[in-house]
């Protein structure tokens, strides 16, 4: 059978490892797919940068549109990233009659229902396994490795950057802004980390993996989300002490109601595997109603564990290229015409137990009257960390860290409470409010 | 599009939980396949039992037969287990056209290759899903999740009841013997333990798992096979103090010469995630290429997890039932006609690292000679633990441990230094040797 006939839009970081890769295994990878896969055709505005990596192997353009018409080229590698562009030159694609690998999870969790709309009304596939998690085949489990059952919950460690941050700031009880620089310095943060350390980029990820796991259309426009700027190095101490860590998961939950779709710093059990994935890498965990509890782990970034992913959906694609529409895997898990109309939650109706740490002076009665405002709301305590009352005590007497563990509660109920608590003259500083997940 | 109709053989717990799961998640399941998925018979020599599971939701019949026989039936599972009967309806049933789930490890590592090619022969599908760590999706993963790489080494925990032994017998500081009856009273190990504990059947795991890795033919003979039995809590303690965990492990890596194919306990460095893999659970780690280390985590038995591969099988069959032979993944990953002849190799090929525990006369000049034997051999140290001498001395004077860590060595180097060490004066007792793994 002759090769499928590849044309990549873009060959930067993950553009030059998919060129390696497919270079390096072309061998390996004929054995599994039975034919080959080649790159024909590259497009990347700086020309001379493309010519040096791929040398006569490819063609190489300035125009990704040349590659989008090209009579040799059958599959579109979609590596721009963003919305704009990347965007046109997708549907374009799609309507070009070609199958496109991305590995762009922003335009797939903003506009993917039009993507997917346009791919299935053209008989095309459109593949995005390296939108998740790098390397990790998490969107093949979720898809077809996980079929059987009735997803109740996915949660992730699926930003690099944000989980090398969080780990430098607890083994070294540094601040935000320090580690921050630090991961800029050594290329684990880009220039502008907005998307990484906003919670943007997990966000994204979490809304793919929301609609794959639930069968809803992908809805970032709903997700809610919050990153890693303003958690401070005392509250990663103190959780450390109640026996957490503190993740940005981006997480997505069943509720009789609707969906959870949320990314927010959490704390998590340490005994929990999860909470001992380290630096840069990824780790997703998802819980079937069959299954009970798994977990994927690996690089969730880098030029060649992404690459690792492209090819992966290369080598689908080549498999399945001849075969039926109907007898192809369907975009987001589920048939097209068997979508769930379930709706994404407001944040208020999210179920999650919370940590709270309150600066409250240290008199009498403090903590009965906090205790009282969450009984109110129907909120029960799991644990309460006291800490001795600060040697410097501030305006008005002593001064003393409250540390609250809650149980399940609603988000709404929360909020209530939390107003309530922050007019008591007796606290004295903007509350911090965190969510804790168990995971079990 | 009507449904896939599927035959059961034997319904005891992973029956019963395939029966429970394609019931109770039917729509679920539809919506992601494109068509239903039934049950229409079921075969179990317990007529009465196989009726009270399934009521009148399927034909129940005592004799397999009938099932692979009946023109009601587009797919049979086989949950007999064993080489004997299991290998005749396999091949029986896929003379008759049937595609085949099932998940019988035994059977496949041993006769793979004849049930494989009567597959291709016939143009029937064989999955197996199910045969290696339950209900984690790591078939599928190295199937297709990964097909990009080369893959260089496979290692998990891969059997459940083993892997609950060692962490009880860590946890507790208990004997191999207590625990196991404990395993057995709490329902963790069988009545007959031996492939468990003997490490045969996480062999057969590892054995499936190196034939889909590397392209080479199941051949469960030449795997080098060690169970749990001799280990001693001891040596676990000693491990601990050194910075690693004992476990289980299947390992099959990539040499240039050929495969390694062995199954024995081994340390691993506490701080990887798959040394903190406790209890009863399942966790594969994949080294590739492009992607790097990647681990699988889950619950590798029960009734409902191994139901959930099974039914992901059955929907994977579903939706590649109508195409072309050529779309479909190839059972063992690689095109049948792209095998590779790599060898399996001997033992005595495998390198790795040791830990050695040596009961010594407490006298000067005892590990200089050791470590001189070693070194004959080109094998260099990594670690030494000398323990204080005992109190109470043995004859000939006070006796130690002494307990060594190597670099890596191909294992016949150390078997000749082990033969040289044993037969010194000063070494008082049986030499123990484990074998120890990076996984870096």
């Amino acid at each position: 059978m002759r090769p499928v006939r590849v044309g990549l839009l873009g060959i930067g970081t993950v553009g030059g490892g998919t060129f390696t890769v497919l270079q390096r295994n072309q061998e390996e990878i004929r054995r599994r797919a039975g034919r080959g896969i080649e790159i024909t055709m590259v497009a990347d505005l700086n020309t001379e940068r493309a010519k040096a990596v791929v040398g006569d192997a490819a063609k190489v353009v300035a125009d990704a549109r040349e590659v989008i018409a090209s009579p040799d080229v059958d599959v579109v590698v979609e590596l721009i990233g963003g919305y704009g562009i990347a965007k046109a030159l997708v549907l374009e694609a799609i309507a070009a009659g070609k199958h496109v690998v991305t590995a762009n999870k922003a335009l797939l969790a903003v506009h993917g229902t039009e993507i997917f709309a346009a791919a299935r009304e053209k008989g095309v596939m459109v593949a995005f396994e390296a939108a998740v998690a790098g390397g990790i085949p998490i969107i093949k489990a979720l898809r077809e490795g996980l079929t059987a059952n009735q997803i109740q919950w996915v949660a992730g460690i699926i930003n690099g950057t944000t989980n090398f941050i969080l780990s430098e700031m607890r083994d070294k009880g540094l601040d935000f802004d320090v580690v921050l620089k630090e991961a800029q310095r050594l290329g684990y943060a880009e220039a502008d980390p907005t998307f990484d350390i906003e919670g943007v980029d997990a966000a994204h990820k979490a809304t793919i993996m929301s609609a794959i796991a639930f069968g809803v259309p992908v809805q970032f426009d709903k997700a809610h989300v919050e990153g890693i700027t303003k958690l401070s190095a005392t509250d990663i101490k103190y959780a450390e002490q109640l026996g957490y860590r503190i993740k940005l998961l981006g997480i997505a939950r069943r509720q009789a109601e609707g969906i959870e779709l949320r990314t927010h710093p959490t704390l998590v059990p340490m005994r929990r595997l999860i909470a001992n994935v380290e630096g840069a890498m990824n780790a997703v965990m998802v819980q079937g109603d069959a299954v009970g509890t798994t977990m994927y782990y690996g690089k969730g970034a880098g030029s060649e564990p992404t690459a690792s992913a492209v090819v992966a959906d290369l080598v689908d694609i080549a498999r399945q290229v001849q075969a039926p529409a109907a007898s192809r895997v369907p975009a987001l898990a589920f048939q097209p015409d068997a979508l769930s109309s379930l709706p994404i939650l407001p944040i208020e109706q999210v179920v999650t137990s919370f940590y709270l740490r309150l600066r409250v002076a240290d008199q009498t009665g403090v903590l009965a009257r906090i205790t009282s405002i969450l009984a109110e709301q129907g909120i029960s305590i799991d644990a309460v960390l006291q800490r001795e009352a600060d040697e410097v005590s501030g305006e008005g007497g002593n001064q003393t860290d409250l540390i609250i563990l809650t149980h399940d509660t609603k988000e709404g109920a929360m909020n209530t409470a939390l107003a309530a608590m922050q007019s008591l003259p007796t606290v004295l500083a903007p509350i911090v409010k965190l969510r804790k997940e168990e995971l079990a």
